[in-house]
């Protein structure tokens, strides 16, 4: 079986169409989204940052051109906000970020600085939306990087918000390190930049070690501290980036960081694409609506391009097996109704399901399908037959589709010539 | 910078030795683990279903050759239990279970079967040690695959669990689809065949929909109901597999079960890979005696191998930027302590960190410790001067290793012999 059969869908079997809405609420369990006043599920704003936490991404270099290529998609796409590296950090950096905020995006354009007052100027004069200034809080980077205490922190974040406020342009102020931080310290910093009218705070897990749990309770407890917006990012080292940044709005979190295929420093962050599938189960009509999803691919195709590298097999989504049925017992009945197998409908993403059926897990009702697929007839017992051929053929090597359909197609011929079961029961 | 210096680390800048330990407890924060006597987070066990599950993927056929080379990698590894396709798919899978039977690994091996008598006698004739029966519970599955109602099943359950125990054979009951279960239909089935003395019951998100509190609440729930062992079994379409896992162990599910690579129906389950990162970081001493961490890139190689696909460039612990850094802030740290940004040690897997220096995010301390790397000697004022040449050279077009290195050699060979600080000016 080619993977180009599976991604396109082309050589799949034909089934009903899909109803995610039924699948998510036909059923009497309490474990489903419930009315819940604190969550913003259904009305989480994205700040995309492929062109900042992607560009510490390994093999990232991406010239003016990709750039511009990228925030233009991204913003098609309906990010709500597309980040960029501080201009600070080189002289191209910094002319692409003033080339940027002049395309007149629908997405307002941020840059991530040092929350220092030299580098917030350099950032407001490049014409930028909004400022995400960063400090490290924990006690490991107090030790190991800066070496600032509290107070001193806590008197830098003010003036460097207080200072971008006085420009006219919004401002995030984040720790870093979130949740390896004395948990008093973070409030205190948080409520005193709140009060002075910071936009958003942000929680960062900076190494990827939080647990959705964890994330929640934090998130909760913040929400109950400031007034002002919360955004979250999540590292993926070890896996949770997506369910955390799902259990963060669940807690009141407001803003969601991602970036294309997750890229960025280490293993990244999470994924824009695995958030949405996430979000579009959770969040139907919120998520079709705001986002046009049929761009996923195309996005993640031109990221994955500039960057050298392939869209992983399992990628939520676009993967080539992402909506790939193999076992008899699952075909049998995305055959019925694809709800009962499928959670997102590829459709929504411009995608194809694909149901396999030559190999040694396949049942009858697969192969029926081909049958019929092919346009041929048979009764029940001639299809469950010929299963059996074709499962016994499969058993000794891979088949490809063209190799299946040779079987189908002989056994056809030969049951309008002659007594087939002889022949075949051989 | 070649993808190949990444992953083995040896062009990559020495840095202090690593301590999780240190990480993990070194702050006043609550958002830790703390004593949880419902957690198994310190004591849960693996069932690896790569050769069932992962014979669901798409591209995936084993031939026995290739069966009994992983299930001897993953024995050796020390996965707690290795569950094998059923015996009744095909006569070769039928053969391959009583060959991996006879072969007296230290794992026990397990078969997943339909729950009907008939498929329960072939797999105890086979010689497994276990046997897991699943049947479809939801709503969705009964209308569209068996269509059984809830008295039938459980009469079944019963008669397929007591055949099983009467044969010396372990047995597990599991629902499939159970977040999309009636909650009372469930917990009753369950309470059944505790009573009947099942050795696991399994709860499974066979379609990938739930979130980390959904699987808390429900596992929490049963823990209550049941006196057996509780597995869990998520799939990742969206993306919360692992985190979903972790959530289950902490509200007292006692086995997980993976894929390496996660490979499966669609986009696959839990990675053993990505599991056991997020273990390590909550119980690090556990995980480090259990399981032999430094074959698990090789085994990731052989299934991949096997299977025709790529380890994607993001994979948790063995993915080619697992470990690397480039920010000049995360690299300043980075030097000083590994801690800082990395919450796995990579040498617990037998992995290198790699600090990016050649680009133009890079720090003069990255700078700094690549010069010393090289046996040069420069002033902190002269490195500085460097950083910024090769920042400027780095921000037209990438830099390659060889091209770093030569400039910091070329700027120390004119240091040596002249006015260096006019020249490098220019």
């Amino acid at each position: 079986m080619s993977i180009g059969a599976a991604t396109n869908g082309a050589a799949g079997l034909p089934v009903p169409s899909h109803n995610t809405q039924a699948a998510a609420t036909a059923t009497t369990s309490p474990y489903q989204h419930i009315a819940d006043f604190i969550s913003n599920v259904g009305k989480f704003k994205i700040i995309e940052s492929t062109l900042r936490e992607g560009e510490q991404f390994a093999n990232a270099f991406f010239d003016t051109e990709t750039k511009i290529k990228i925030a233009t998609a991204l913003s098609e796409f309906g990010v709500d906000y597309i980040e960029l590296t501080s201009p600070c950090a080189s002289p191209a950096s910094r002319a692409d970020c003033e080339a940027i905020c002049k395309l007149g995006l629908k997405a307002k354009i941020l840059t991530h600085t040092r929350c220092t007052l030299e580098d917030a100027k350099t950032a407001c004069d490049c014409g930028v939306d909004g400022v995400d200034v960063v400090i490290g809080t924990s006690s490991f980077l107090r030790e190991h990087s800066h070496g600032k205490d509290m107070a001193a922190i806590t008197k830098q974040a003010l003036e460097v918000v207080n200072y971008i406020k006085s420009r006219g342009v919004e401002v995030r102020f984040s720790s870093e390190d979130s949740f390896r931080c004395d948990l008093v310290d973070l409030l205190s910093l948080y409520r005193a930049v709140d009060n002075a009218g910071v936009h958003r705070v942000g929680i960062a897990d900076t190494v990827g070690c939080a647990s959705p749990r964890q994330v929640y309770d934090l998130v909760r407890t913040l929400r109950g501290v400031v007034k002002c917006d919360i955004e979250c990012h999540f590292h993926d080292d070890t896996s949770c980036a997506v369910a955390n940044a799902y259990s963060a709005l669940e807690a009141g979190a407001t803003h969601i960081d991602t970036s294309v295929l997750g890229i960025g420093e280490r293993n990244g962050i999470a994924p824009l694409g695995a958030f949405l599938a996430r979000m579009i189960v959770a969040a139907p009509e919120y998520v079709k609506r705001k986002y046009d999803l049929h761009r996923l691919k195309d996005i993640e195709n031109i990221v994955a391009e500039a960057v050298h590298i392939n869209v992983p097999f399992n990628n939520p989504v676009t993967g080539f097996c992402a909506f790939t049925h193999k076992a008899g017992i699952h075909s049998k009945a995305i055959l019925n109704s694809p709800s009962t197998y499928e959670i997102i409908n590829p459709e929504d993403f411009g995608m194809s399901r694909y149901v396999h059926f030559a190999h040694r897990l396949t049942g009858w009702n697969s192969i029926k399908s081909r049958v019929e697929q092919l346009g041929l007839h048979m009764t029940d017992a001639q299809v469950k037959l010929l299963t059996t051929k074709i499962k016994a053929m499969a058993d000794v090597r891979p088949l490809a589709i063209d190799d299946a359909d040779s079987i189908i197609r002989a056994f056809h011929l030969d049951l309008q010539e002659r007594d087939t079961t002889k022949i075949w029961e051989n």
